[in-house]
């Protein structure tokens, strides 16, 4: 099946980035066609603008209409991100605003949407700052899915497989962050 | 009062500008200092890069240290824009991820964090395309007030009074439209 890695953080050093290498080391390895988007990588624009939403569903601007062939193409997306503010880096937030758009994504009818994504299958791994049990006492992590599962994928048709969160990420020792990237490997083979 | 407008549409025909411009009038009329930004407007930049990470409490980039500015002068904020994809649109998120920086916003102590920017007052008008009752069925609003006004603001140590969801916008008449915004008229003259 077709697999694409869509990743999302400023730093090419940073644990989002071995995160991401995982998933795809594990995905070739179980013989999968794997891509991958790092949206910093491609200088990604992601601010929507009033021409977009004048014509949600005339002339594609050509950066887009390259997201959504990959989008297209894919059987299974993996999306690798860091939460910041208890949702996605404004450079991922637009690639959905511009990239997901009328007519791609979804249809709508009158007040009720038709997802257009169908069949394909998504899988998302999240670090965060602050200690997990910060976020869960709150219903946060809940919170964080229902807006991001529920609101976005879901909305489209797709299915998420699996939402993974990896907390305190800026105080857990290295023995810890080892075992994150053990955690991803097997979520990722289970899944995919 | 000082009172600071943060307003975030890429259209000036758009009614979330009429929900801005009604806010301003309520606030003028109020006696209070009132300014607005325009994020469109001012062509904010909201991609938070690698250099901001590295360095979150050195040199402060212009565009952010002026929007700091305003939210320092300010003793309430009121943010206008549209619901997109269960969140903000990325102009807005990414002003978020990029003003509401550490050491400015809040402060890191270990796994623990504490907010800077107490005493201050928040209100939140946003819109939605699909109907009202289609987000509380799934619980969305409250997963939206949970994500924002306590994964942002109320991490910050500020207070949020309000957060209003005008819904159904692409489908309700002229009439609905001005019931919106007598709404708002009566939530900002309420809590200003």
């Amino acid at each position: 099946m077709n697999h694409l890695v869509i990743f999302c953080h400023p730093s090419a050093a940073s644990f989002n980035r071995a995160i991401a290498d995982s998933v795809q080391a594990v995905s070739e390895a179980l013989g999968h066609d794997t891509s991958c988007r790092d949206l910093y990588g491609i200088a990604f624009n992601p601010v929507l603008c009033k021409r977009d939403m004048d014509d949600p569903a005339g002339t594609v601007p050509q950066d887009v209409r390259q997201e959504q062939e990959f989008i297209t193409w894919a059987d299974t997306l993996t999306f690798v991100y860091p939460v910041w503010w208890a949702g996605m880096p404004a450079m991922l937030k637009g690639y959905v605003d511009r990239v997901f758009c009328q007519d791609f994504a979804y249809s709508l009818h009158g007040d009720s949407v038709k997802g257009l994504l169908g069949g394909k299958k998504v899988l998302i791994f999240n670090t965060t700052g602050l200690p997990s049990p910060f976020y869960t006492s709150q219903g946060m992590h809940e919170a964080m899915s229902l807006t991001t599962n529920t609101g976005i994928f879901e909305l489209c048709g797709m299915e998420v497989l699996h939402h993974a969160f990896f907390g305190s990420l800026c105080a857990v020792s290295d023995d810890v962050r080892k075992s994150y990237l053990s955690e991803v490997v097997s979520i990722t083979s289970r899944y995919l």
